[in-house]
């Protein structure tokens, strides 16, 4: 429903302008170089190519490691070479490294004689450590949180709790990725606070994506003030389900070692290049992509992809030799896997700046085929957009979705009040891979990706020649953001 | 089109018995009985029971591990409880204990600054192993034997070869997964032997079978007598590629740590339980499946699945209070994966009873949705099971395909002679999990489960019912069977 909407805005929305001033359209050499821009983009290998080296070169690039200084370094040489205006800007990042990690089953229902089983376990980013010959402790395994409470402190204290949650796969397939991964990592963010909170000693999750190749799936847990911090991982989707029927047959003791380490905080940096505007240099439009990624598999789809793509847009609009009026900021965002740390530096850092900023994008969920974009913005976006998304429809982008946000980084800068807008993917296999030891460069369509790069140049260079700039439309923030 | 000629032996299958003796047909009683077997095989959980405490509670079944031996008590303990005449007969396996397994880029061009790549590796059965410490060495990465040979032996001695033959997907997926995995499977098999050959000290295949998941597949190698045993791996899909993209680049250097160990041959057993045939007690059908399993997954789809295919026979004609004219034999095979030692073992033991076998079954290529039959036999046979079909295309498994050879472990029955027979399934999917770490109880569909039940027990007990056995057509044994 809401994409048939977003149909009816693109094909009526050049006559349904209430709201806006119905001048604030691209003009006619505007869209000439918007289809000119989406020619080039579909046919370049440049974004690929970036890719390939941030992924195969450099590999993952966890905050405060040696490759995430490395691919700050890279890119910001790349967008040197093309003729920006590059600066580092720095971001306190923490330091976290992956120890050994190691789980088996020692004994269970129906076991053969001293065999235990091995399971696939993977620390949760921030997660504290075992003692380092690990922990043994009987298993408590759960669907779901309510599940737990009903237990109670008497039979979770002192126990290893195990959350299968299972991944909603038919949800993912039927184009709801995000909300299925949403609910999923719900355990990975509070389930060991909740764990702790009834005495355990240490929380697994099931694996918060759609793989079912014994694939563990990494990604970032949290800790609260007033709970102990216990020992955090993912199971494989195999390994959870596994454990929870073995469980429901009998006691079930497990041996678990996690051996990472918080390191002192480090110094990482957004990567920040401008191609400065024609007639109001002060006014940006960003194009984006987060520069970290976990450090199972290279980061390619997160978001390897979404920085190239940014990349691209600069390496396109200098290669046609075309000049935008506002800015436009290629931004390679330090630590968002952590909690968009580089994307609050920077709204701290320019506070000051934020009205002047025309609109801000990023990919950052897959670079796979993307239907249209989403606008986290006021309503009335969709219909000063709408000649862009003729352009886009060419290659089967041209949806339009308002929403209360887009992006991931980008949201700091929604919040504050600058329209955000983010490429609406095919993600169905996103979350198959991402934070997976399987996010690596064959994972990454080079046709798809020029379809990702050419809507977010063919929209960046829009909105940087739009006369007017689009509404603000601050939103209360939330807590962590105050 | 060998579907379609099937489809019509189905068909007109019952008027077109060239060569066959007209009177060779299942009685009207046993149609009545193959149906009420076909029935209740489609209602029943018996086997999905089975597959699961195989592979959730005794696990992994390599040969000679602790939990082959459990699996072997086990099957027995159960066939007995339903009644059947069991014996275990010896077979001597191979005793191969998987050790550390770790392989990393060293050296690589653009790497950054002291960071390696750490890659997913695992052992090929019966590898060697490397020192404790591993081997360091400049790789050498070819995507064929041709272009090793091309290399010649002064760019391969002293190196790392890595084979990185892409898995045919798409061979796979229009239906020819066999065909897919044998073009793979080449590599896992001789190179080794080619790479030692050209002086190279470790020899890595990519993983032989579809998934993109970075799975390792295991399997056996080979090794000759005359060529030095190397160390011999398979890395992931994604690590294969990686490494051949960064070796096109400059050099590239690896550290591999794999330190299996061959202990002594174990002793290990089929499992044989027969329900005696109430006429010719002494003329034997097989039902079967192999037992023994690679160690990284449970082994559901290789093979419990084929095993409690095959108790399930025993279990449904029991359980309807049936007799065979003949006897059913249940056998769950030791050691095929090290190449057949059960079957083999079983055909020295059983020479002179060969001529008494009416015809073996199994099924040993997952237990996804059976669409028919594949008869390793005399190409009139298929006319004699029109009937057979007919019944089992009611769950579409009616289509009859004549092979030289049909299973895995009974095609040595079958170069002796034995009519061989194994369902045809949908395997587009079966080499994405078989041999990894993902082949576990979670792939099995337990309605297509129940559906391969259907067909063993059907074309079971029509073969032990039929008015005469089937001819025999002995084939030239291959150079193994000598």
């Amino acid at each position: 429903m809401r994409a048939l909407m977003s149909f009816l805005l693109v094909v009526f929305g050049s006559v349904a302008l209430a709201g806006q001033n119905p001048a604030n359209m691209p003009s006619d050499d505007t869209l000439t170089a918007l289809r000119s821009l989406h020619a080039a983009a579909l046919r370049s290998d440049y974004a690929f190519g970036q890719v390939a080296h941030l992924t195969d070169n450099i590999g993952p690039r966890l905050s405060g490691s040696p490759q995430g200084a490395a691919a700050v370094e890279y890119v910001s040489a790349e967008l040197r070479r093309l003729g920006l205006d590059v600066r580092l800007e720095e971001v306190q990042v923490p330091h976290w490294v992956r120890g050994e990690e190691r789980a088996e089953l020692v004994s269970y229902p129906g076991q053969a004689a001293n065999a235990g089983q091995k399971l696939v376990v993977t620390a949760l980013g921030a997660s504290v450590a075992t003692p380092p010959g690990g922990i043994t402790g009987e298993v408590v395994a759960v669907p779901d949180f309510e599940a737990l409470e009903r237990l109670g402190r008497d039979r979770v204290a002192g126990r290893i709790v195990v959350f299968n949650e299972p991944f909603d796969e038919r949800m993912a397939q039927a184009g709801y990725a995000e909300e299925a991964y949403g609910e999923a990592v719900a355990y990975r963010s509070r389930g060991p606070i909740a764990a702790a909170r009834l005495g355990a000693v240490a929380c697994l999750i099931r694996s918060a994506g759609g793989a079912v190749y014994r694939l563990p799936h990494t990604g970032g847990t949290d800790y609260q003030k007033d709970v102990p911090a216990i020992p955090a991982g993912a199971l494989s989707a195999e390994d959870a389900a596994l454990v929870e029927r073995l469980a429901r047959q009998g006691a079930v003791r497990m041996h678990l070692v996690l051996t990472p380490q918080t390191l002192p905080d480090a110094v990482s940096h957004n990567v920040i290049g401008d191609l400065k505007g024609s007639e109001h240099p002060e006014q940006v439009v960003i194009v984006s992509g987060h520069l970290d990624s976990w450090d199972l598999g290279t980061g390619a789809i997160d978001d390897a992809g979404g920085v190239a793509v940014a990349m691209e847009v600069a390496h396109l609009i200098r290669g046609l030799g075309l000049r935008p009026k506002r800015t436009i900021r290629v931004i390679a965002w330090a630590a968002e896997e952590p909690g968009l740390l580089g994307a609050r530096a920077y709204a701290r850092r320019h506070a000051s700046e934020i009205p002047n900023h025309a609109g801000a994008m990023e990919t950052d969920l897959g670079v796979a085929h993307p239907v249209g974009i989403e606008i986290g913005g006021a309503p009335s976006i969709a219909a000063v957009l709408a000649p862009v998304a003729a352009i886009l429809q060419t290659s089967g982008a041209g949806m339009l979705r308002t929403a209360d946000q887009a992006g991931s980084d980008i949201i700091v800068l929604g919040f504050l009040g600058v329209p955000t807008f983010a490429p609406v993917q095919d993600s169905r296999r996103y979350f198959d891979y991402h934070h997976t030891p399987a996010d690596t460069l064959d994972k990454i369509n080079p046709a798809e990706l020029r379809e990702n790069a050419a809507v977010v140049s063919v929209l960046a260079y829009a909105l940087a020649n739009l006369p007017e700039m689009l509404p603000h439309t601050p939103k209360p923030r939330p807590a962590w953001m105050k």
